[in-house]
């Protein structure tokens, strides 16, 4: 009785269709960070343990997925096994477990060959990470991450935060989802802005909470929150939502308005100096105004980000959320080596984009295969000659099949449409004959008589 | 205590020059495979224990990873507890394991999947597997497989077993690893041939498994072991080696020899006919006699490969052994489905042949970063203007880096140098004001004089 086949739950496998399409998607991420001359690195799927997991217990942990070889599985159960003797037999716990993220691989893999990098080390990665999630809609075991760092030695000049921008409007824009707009904000203009309010800084981590839910829930409910939550005035906290929630998306009036910031604290004004070059040095790149904000109410997380941060927004998709994020931290790889080593970066998550777009249909199945031209078999005796033409038609540079079997031609015209190869090369006796070669266009529907000689260029010009 | 960063033993992680290496060998193999018009496929790194080891114990479990989460970990540890009054407690066994290598995942994939696939199904797939290896030289725990198979339904013509070596011929003649041989052979060839010589059906496999030693031991030694091991009668012994290693790398006169073969059976006629039409067909598609070659002495592996068999040899390298390698299969997916499926098939096992390949010093770390051009920051007040320049470089198709600091130009260009950028712009306030803008070319040590307006033009030439 055959084993009934089975995708492990919580994963997204594809049809080859949208796989390929998923695979134009990563590669156009890849195009991107390229542009910018990151360079590639890989680190293994599984980590040491003790390695990967530096900080000890907390949610992270009951995430993680453990690998065990048969031998693992073995020692653990000799262990159990002696217990019935020795009851203070310690159980082995697993040697390696999966990446769930590709920041502490990074951090890794930096301060392990820290003395054969060159700073700034620039590097992007694509690949997938895993999670013990519960499979439910939209939550993956296994997903991709596309992400990008800068790594400075000691320091990273600002000039890098400018650049962050930059490349995900490239990628965004090559990817055509419609309009998008990357917002900005500043750690340390966001404490600042609590100093100034006079809130004490206990209450910063509660407060920053709050803000981060701005855009995502009612503010007049922030608000409340705010005030008989963590105990703000209502005065203070009203202020503070009006500044965080105003400009109405114009950066630069944004800007402004903080520079007439009456409380400015020396923290105040070192974040809004670098926010306001960030922004400078953006535009200097060419981002245009319309796909930038200035976003204060853009808080991120609370211990990891220390300067600017980053979340990207599909305008007419705003319920998905930010769609690439990231920002400036201080110290990749403090578990790991004293070298204090100062990023910025972007994670993009592949997966979770993909089937959300794919599922409101803003990204469809690829509309065509790989191969771009199929020479179907119509003549047993030339099927010499039509591997010679498929060999010509390759070493030009196309795509191309070479129908296998000696199938009538109404079931090698079904494969073809339903493979999606857009153009099929007929060439039986007659054609070969009068040196007329037929091409038919599934696509359109059409029908062209192209002479032997320029059929490469004319295939290329049908595509 | 910081913990001590440590690459787990077993994988092979890459510094970013070599990363890139390999990362281009891994996109030249995945154009050849599209030039063929090969569809990606992506399955999950694990599977459901119970559907990746259908056939249950065998060597092959033994070098599994199993997956098993915090859950799953708990669940294990109250089982062994539960024993201690319950002694017949079950302990569950781990529900996902690695895959091992892309095969099964594929037959899981085709089965579960067939209603939705267009037959003949061609796939590519280029991903990572994962064996419970004692760490050793040149034996990984993870390491890359670059896969193709074309699956038929009920049956797959003939036709595209000769297209497999044009794959393979096509790669490698693009990634110049030096002269290469595909040696190919029949399965059914070979047993007809044993059925030729008299020899008993129950001896075939330990004769094959003697055949399969041809090319890696001496000839007298194989010879003296199937009279001695394996019973055949000396005479026969000395024949069929002769036979099977006769020819001298000319397919012709080997395939010639094998049709005056004075004891043919059907399987053997059989066996002639297809290797022959294969032989023909991989000829008709472009391929020189000098890289392909008929060798009797190819049987790999036992039980699966059915009709052509595959093997790639580098010919200055021929210790590496096979470098590509497949063949013909009569069904992939009996395990999951009653339908038969077809197929043939090749991998190249891409870390491996990589890592020996770097350490033969055939392949080397790229010499040129991912970064084609830097644009150093000589004048602070030019911030702007780099921008400018790069994004107008980017647009133009070169990969660019703005150094992002204020260091001197030493430093500056140490960085450049030592991240293997090719093309260094320096403009200064004299630059701007000329509008003529220097180019260092740091592999030629040159230095250029270029017009602004033709930058990038220029650049691209020097590359």
């Amino acid at each position: 009785m055959p084993v009934q086949p089975r995708t492990p739950p919580g994963v997204l496998e594809l049809l080859p269709p949208q796989q390929l399409a998923f695979q134009r998607m990563l590669d156009t991420i890849r195009r991107g960070f390229e542009r910018f001359g990151f360079m590639p690195v890989e680190t293994p799927v599984f980590e040491l343990t003790d390695v990967l997991l530096t900080k000890s217990g907390g949610e992270t942990e009951k995430q993680v997925l453990f690998v065990q070889s048969t031998g693992d599985l073995q020692a653990v159960e000799q262990a159990y096994a002696q217990r019935a003797s020795a009851p203070e037999t310690a159980v082995p716990g697993p040697k390696h477990a999966l990446r769930f993220d590709l920041t502490v691989p990074l951090a890794r893999y930096v301060a392990e060959h820290e003395h054969q990098l060159n700073f700034p080390f620039r590097r992007y990665q694509i690949q997938r990470v895993y999670r013990g999630e519960r499979p439910q809609k939209g939550r993956y075991r296994e997903f991709y991450q596309c992400d990008i760092d800068v790594i400075g030695k000691d320091v990273l000049p600002l000039a890098y935060d400018a650049e962050v921008p930059a490349v995900i409007y490239g990628i965004f824009r090559e990817l055509a989802f419609g309009a998008f707009t990357i917002h900005v904000n500043n750690r340390k203009l966001l404490r600042g802005l609590l100093e100034g309010f006079g809130i004490a800084v206990e209450q910063h981590a509660a407060v920053l909470h709050e803000v981060d839910r701005l855009g995502k829930q009612e503010r007049s409910e922030i608000e409340k929150r705010l005030v008989e939550g963590v105990g703000l005035e209502s005065a203070v906290a009203t202020q503070l939502l009006q500044l965080l929630t105003g400009g109405a998306g114009d950066s630069r009036a944004v800007l402004d308005a903080l520079r007439r910031f009456e409380h400015a604290t020396p923290t105040f004004t070192e974040g809004l100096d670098e926010l306001s070059r960030v922004y400078e040095g953006t535009i200097a790149l060419g981002v245009p105004e319309a796909a930038f904000r200035v976003d204060l109410s853009i808080a991120r997380g609370l211990d990891y980000y220390t300067g600017t941060v980053y979340e990207t927004f599909l305008d007419e998709h705003r319920k998905l959320g930010s769609i690439c994020s990231g920002g400036r931290y201080e110290n990749l790889a403090g578990h790991y080596t004293k070298s204090k080593l100062p990023g910025v970066g972007i994670s993009i998550g592949a997966t979770r984009l993909f089937s959300q777009l794919v599922e409101m249909k803003v990204i469809g199945a690829t509309t065509s295969a790989v191969a771009q031209v199929i020479v179907v078999a119509v003549e047993p005796g030339l099927v010499a000659t039509y591997a010679a033409l498929a060999t010509e038609l390759r070493t030009a540079g196309l795509n191309v099949e070479v129908y296998g079997g000696d199938d009538k031609l109404g079931k090698q015209m079904k494969y073809a449409d339903r493979a999606k190869i857009p153009l099929v090369v007929i060439l039986g006796e007659r054609e070969q004959a009068t040196g007329i070669v037929k091409v038919k266009d599934l696509r359109a529907n059409a029908e062209h008589d192209v002479p032997r000689g320029e059929l490469a260029a004319r295939l290329r010009a049908l595509l």
